[in-house]
């Protein structure tokens, strides 16, 4: 993603966040999962912060919503725990990422913190169609 | 900073970025030193995140521009070494962040990375003015 | 292991990851631990790397298939969180990693990642063999 | 790079290793920083591992080769232990990473450790061009 269409998408998130009425912080990294753009909207907590930009990471790495990844590793604390770590905490499994495709090329992903994984999913996935 | 100050810090960044011809990655921080704010422009390499995020947290938390601190420190490596570790490498001495006032208080700083010390101290300076 | 006897293991598991049709990256280590060889074959999310590379690590390091260990921790995740920590995120408890052996004498061993659990361990297992 | 590219760098790092008769550990990364293809020769010390990977990252991140950046910062280790530590580890500035380029565009980089910052440069420099 080139800082265009970073913006773009961190405008979306922002226009759902506002629809819903739940104000996020909205990270957009590229391919390799290093940030492009960043908005933490008014009111937001600090916390969210690392939480988005790791959702975008673990999407953008994954290359699929975070949310599947939560489903999936639900019942499973030791896989986690050992990606977590391994990772330096970069991966996080709780809805709120989600890919950013060029057709069906995964060209970047977007995370969002400050609702409920579902909120905060609906934002991302909002944000990356 | 709220979230309109920090993108319009930005912009005058991007602004003062394209005016000397050296693409820049952009970062704003809030007084807690924490991101409200991001861009990197096309074409800056990633390497270049960490440092424009660490410039103005450095910023925000010595409340001075880290051009200030480059001077001061360059010859205290044992200081320098002390505090990198210390802040789990947020606190970096190059020229490049400076310090959002509101009158007199400090509200935020703003970190620049892509050109020479002293290009990233100038579009930072304009950024913050 | 040496190169040549570890770019053999990463050619087994490539054979065997193109026969069941799930891209892998494999990685291969030494007795201690330590890296050899790494290949991440096209298309393959970047965020297996450091599974790849954990999973042969701990199957190095605990001398046994890492399918074993999952199965043992499961239900442990006080003891997974302490190794995890512990080795600064190399101990990792999912199926995929595979011991190399000369005789009884673990000489190595090998991770894989990109599919499910049991299709990496199938890999890893081929490879190892 | 592709894996395919990325094994030609590494088969081109130890042709110039072998003849110049200094075995090396040598890493290619993608334009992301992320592991793509891995080697180290027999009887290569481990620690040249995370030298390998980090020269590699750092080529890749900063888009030049290390030996430009270990001149540039030779005098400034306020600078270097910043970055040093901003990173991770992952920033390092001795000679023996190079970018890989196709065309003008830097699509990852290939690190080598095991001799001098000399020798390691000018085997990365072989592997990439």
């Amino acid at each position: 993603v080139d800082l265009d269409r970073a913006q773009e998408v961190i405008a979306k998130a922002r226009a759902e966040a506002d629809r819903i009425g739940v104000p996020m912080t909205v990270a957009v990294v590229d391919a390799g999962g290093h940030l492009v753009a960043f908005a933490r909207m008014d009111g937001v907590a600090f916390l969210t912060n690392e939480i988005a930009i790791a959702k975008a990471y673990t999407a953008a790495g994954a290359r699929t919503a975070t949310s599947n990844l939560e489903q999936a590793l639900a019942a499973a604390s030791h896989i986690v725990i050992g990606l977590a770590t391994a990772s330096g905490g970069r991966f996080l499994v709780i809805g709120g990422g989600a890919p950013i495709r060029d057709g069906d090329e995964v060209v970047g992903a977007v995370g969002a913190s400050g609702g409920s994984a579902e909120q905060d999913q609906q934002v991302a996935d909002a944000a990356a169609s």
